[in-house]
């Protein structure tokens, strides 16, 4: 079917969740400098990102490019207003996030058996009582505690997930008292039908305020997802600079939807969101000439076009 | 205002017009030989394209690209069913056109004064009343002639269009006798908010069933703009495969949305085309290999990825 039943009303005000220095940096194959990721997130917090996700508290031997999120975390400028959430595998983790000081954690859990198991060799019922207990200690210490749903449009390995699969994760997380549940499309598969159906299901459960969308570029279907589930009332949305994570030439690209390409809809639109494509566009030159890359986004192409 | 007040409907077939072989080789750097312009049409057409924009019956000094547009029109096989538009600018490219022996050509207007005077020295009327004579000699000699407007969505010199002058040139070309008016967002700066604007302006003129959405990907907003076009009831969606004409590391890149992203979207929402994907990507890898690139098309770098 083709319908598409929808709100008359896009949100007024959008929140751009920036995830380019975790999700973003630790997909990409070159290693980054403590200083360079403190340079990187005090430009992203200068441009007005009202949220940018700073780091991991994970093992280092699964992810060596997150190893120094503790001294990443103590170095940078703290803005007021602004949230540096970092991801807590676990309780470990939490305890190493705790002792860095950090105010907001995140926890990652996925729509698929199969994405969890080869993930982190579990269920994902067993993932989500990891979760429970760490939330739980998380809150009962003061923290924020975002939740993630990965794989909500589709898995690497088993291929179609149910919007029921997503509302039942989502839910769960809901109820362990994360203030905001960010539905990812990991793989890009989706197309705005998909997107919309899910984000409805989902909703039907969780107040879709405290929905946020987190999709990627991979077959390009980024912004249209994003502009279906704003027609469904989302008016949180993950960005990542420049793309991080996600340069189309490299090997294993996730594809990440580029803040910049998100924040130039959001302005064309008439949505608020409180940040500035210059310096937004700076943070992105920035850390691509570091990486010696350049920016994945399209308005950062333009603009680098333009500059030519 | 931030409302979307819409069709319930998204059609359930989109008519795809290829416009690589015209709109992307002609703004590619490199000139591509007659047996590869040939070769990339006959895969389009293979694909299942039902419209491929062939070449351009101009002088050879303003567009040495499409020099050979005539040869090249000779040697394609042609498919019974599937439309193979060639521009014409004047008397001469038409007489050429049909000398040539094509059934179909397109005449290439502007909703803005200024691109105008800098692209043919005439103001808007004064093209059209050129147009006018072109397209009447066009359907007396049993001629199909889509028309383009340019600029719709902006432009390059004076910024703002208002739909009111999108729909008055529209408006000219249907009144002419164009069975398809293709409007252009030529330097790509909308976003799914004016998209939908202009299209209900000059929807108001002329049927939406006979209205053709041509986005260009320079700031991303290609396809959320065509989403935003289809839930107006555009029915009829321009693409260029693997994004010709769009390199976005070529200096003056035009970004063309790409077929395949396009096309994945349709897909993805169960909208028929009768395109296959398949024979598309052989297309855009035949076409990207002499041109000695990688695809623009996210899909395209997609497959490439998945196949390293």
């Amino acid at each position: 079917m083709n319908r598409i039943q929808q709100e008359t009303d896009l949100p007024e005000r959008v929140k751009i969740v920036e995830v380019g220095p975790r999700d973003g940096l630790q997909n990409e194959s070159a290693t980054v400098p403590l200083e360079v990721k403190v340079g990187l997130i005090e430009r992203l917090g200068a441009a007005g990102l009202p949220a940018i996700e700073t780091g991991s508290f994970v093992s280092p031997k699964w992810v060596p490019q997150m190893a120094d999120s503790d001294r990443v975390y103590g170095a940078i400028r703290k803005r007021a207003g602004v949230g540096y959430p970092v991801l807590v595998p676990n309780s470990r983790g939490l305890a190493g996030a705790l002792k860095a000081g950090v105010q907001e954690v995140a926890v990652f859990a996925a729509a698929s058996e199969s994405f969890t198991r080869k993930n982190i060799n579990s269920t994902i019922d067993e993932s989500l009582e990891r979760y429970r207990s760490v939330v739980a200690e998380a809150l009962d210490s003061g923290l924020r505690v975002r939740g993630y749903v990965s794989c909500v449009l589709g898995c690497p390995y088993e291929g179609a997930i149910t919007p029921d699969a997503v509302a039942r994760v989502a839910g769960q997380l809901d109820s362990m008292g994360c203030y905001e549940i960010s539905l990812g499309d990991t793989i890009g598969a989706g197309t705005p039908r998909d997107a919309r159906d899910m984000i409805r299901v989902v909703s039907e459960r969780i107040p879709v305020q405290r929905l946020a969308a987190h999709f990627h570029d991979t077959y390009g279907q980024g912004l249209a997802n994003v502009l279906a589930v704003l027609q469904e009332g989302v008016s949180v949305v993950d960005g990542s600079v420049s793309g991080l994570g996600g340069c189309p030439y490299a090997k294993g690209a996730t594809g990440n939807l580029a803040t910049e390409d998100l924040l130039y809809m959001l302005d064309g639109m008439g949505i608020k969101t409180g940040v500035d494509m210059g310096r937004l566009l700076d943070a992105g030159r920035f850390i691509c000439e570091h990486l010696g890359r350049r920016p994945v986004s399209r308005v950062g192409q333009a603009r680098w076009v333009r500059k030519d």
